[in-house]
């Protein structure tokens, strides 16, 4: 019997054009293994873009730039977790660090019924930050885009724009909708702007994206060339997003049932994890002799995003793939996995709110 | 024979359909007598939109918010001087000052052949604000777009972006060039945001345009209806350009011999003003008999946009129409007019050049 592979393999699917068209290349594995995070261990980095740029940095020890953002339009869910741990990823071998708390791209590209005014974003923005402060970012580490200290950063927003032209815009977008054009002039600034004197300087710099995303990263990376400050051609690694809790779903906050919130209390959260999409078989006998079926199970998915020990996984994925652990077993595993690290995440996220308001409106 | 007006009349000309299709309302005569400055009472004012809630805040000495832009793209000539005149005299009333020295919209809006990056523009913008403080602006009336200290304005030419459709932008400007989309953005911060909470707050607000700009007016009204701000819609007043010194050609930093510019040599001011198109007839003895013909003499118009005393310009318009007054005679006494201003200015200026680049980079 063949050596079960627990992270199964990248699917390039609908995004086998990106990789051959527009020069996207598969994160190579032996860089993989050299990285020992779980994230590029597990094959949920699955491609680059001048990836070995930041990789030299990393292995001679000179600095880069790590810099990412997450639009504050609803609460955190575990999707948001694998983001900030790839970011405090880079920070551990001793990256610049901006992460991006993007309100005004939250109030901008998202329409009125879900987020009615920049107030409103503000508010996302404060508990957002609470709960990157909670995850182990530190004050400095953080910035909220309508309040970002030094305003050159805003000067660089509207400078920037006039190396765009209208119709590279709309081939990239398929639209020109302003307030969305508006956000995106803010969201070139944060990928490009610490590269600038009044920030860290000309670097290389690293932002992880989904694979979606790439039209816009290409962009951006045109922007870079055409500025007359230097900067290095940013670099991107693209990961896979995590599925929601049932199958073809996304984690959302539009819909609840789909995501475990870092907000949820233990009994929703073990309920969703409960309600997850199984890989298990109907009947516990068919289960012990087929065994359950990992490539669709979600609570596994949910377990490969964020469990840290690998060892450990392995051995849960190869016992439930030998149908040795049932799907109700899985559960409870994640569940005094998950349930504790939520609560933990909720009193450390709690204890920074004063703080978080501080950084959004002070 | 009847008496003869030296001001002439406001040509509606090209701008009758503004007027009938757009509601765009001539400057009432009996209002320009009341307000008793020259820019007023010689029809330089032409029209107005809402100036009804200006006037009243004037009469009833309540604050209006008193806000204009100039792009900070070349040197600042006797045109400008109008602008700002206009400006002060508003400040004279009492109302609460905003002078936006537009160095973000002068790069992003003109060719990089003119203005080839951001830091040429603020070079301008340090002349341009020298000047400003000459003509006897305080520090506190003037701001520079790039270095705008509450930031909330950036924030907020971010926000209204939302409140323009694509469609409308481009009916209105004919294009959605995303350099002169920016920069629009701005334009309308500039003429709202002093209405903002962080600022003066809700007030009525004036800002004076050429005709040509109702356009762009009608759009930032309608805006300011749109935001959640109560905020007033502002009002605009219309003034004519002053002329080039040469038939056809406006005052322009890009054809040197049509402008009187504020850092001319009396040499260079005298040269300019002497080769000036005159109304005068060919020979001395066709001028005594014909007299001069004041609606197309261009130092004139000089005069009449800049000249104080009403009495004393009246005087000299029915000389030189009489044909008392030759041509070179009225070139003579512009001469000995502006050439003094020009130098006063210029000592002022050099002196404020410090405080200048403390606006633009401090």
């Amino acid at each position: 019997m063949a050596e079960i592979d627990p992270w199964g393999e990248f699917k390039v699917g609908d995004y086998g054009h990106v990789f051959k068209e527009f020069g996207l290349k598969p994160f190579p594995k032996s860089v993989s293994e050299r990285l020992s995070h779980h994230l590029f261990e597990r094959g949920i980095v699955v491609a680059h873009r001048d990836f070995e740029k930041v990789a030299k940095c990393i292995e001679s020890k000179k600095p880069f730039v790590n810099i990412t953002g997450i639009a504050s339009s609803g609460p955190y869910h575990l999707g948001h977790k694998a983001d900030v741990d790839l970011f405090r990823f880079f920070k551990s071998k001793g990256a610049k660090n901006f992460f991006a708390v993007s309100d005004l791209d939250a109030f901008l590209s998202r329409p009125d019924s879900k987020i009615p005014d920049l107030a409103t974003a503000k508010k996302w923005a404060v508990k957002n930050v609470a709960d990157l402060l909670a995850f182990g970012l530190d004050e400095e580490d953080i910035y909220v885009q309508s309040n970002r200290k030094n305003k050159r950063y805003y000067e660089f927003a509207f400078e920037l724009s006039k190396k765009i032209t209208k119709n590279t815009f709309e081939a990239v977008y398929g639209h020109v909708d302003l307030g969305k054009v508006a956000a995106n002039f803010l969201q070139y600034a944060d990928i490009l702007h610490p590269q600038l004197g009044e920030f860290a300087g000309p670097m290389p710099s690293i932002t992880g994206i989904g694979l979606d995303q790439d039209p816009h990263a290409r962009l951006t990376r045109d922007i870079a060339k055409r500025l007359p400050y230097k900067l290095e051609v940013p670099s991107f690694i693209y990961f896979m997003h995590q599925s929601g809790l049932q199958p073809g779903s996304k984690m959302s906050a539009s819909h609840p049932e789909t995501a475990v919130f870092m907000s949820d209390s233990p009994k929703d959260a073990e309920k969703k994890i409960k309600r997850a999409f199984s890989g298990g078989q109907p009947t516990i006998e068919e289960h012990r002799s087929k065994g359950g079926n990992l490539e669709i199970d979600l609570v596994f998915e949910m377990l490969k995003f964020h469990y840290p020990n690998t060892k450990e996984l392995e051995r849960i994925g190869k016992e439930f793939s030998s149908g040795k652990m049932l799907a109700s077993e899985l559960k409870q595993f994640a569940i005094d996995f998950f349930v504790p690290l939520l609560k933990g995440h909720q009193e450390k996220a709690s204890e920074n709110m004063k703080k978080a308001e501080k950084i959004v409106y002070g």
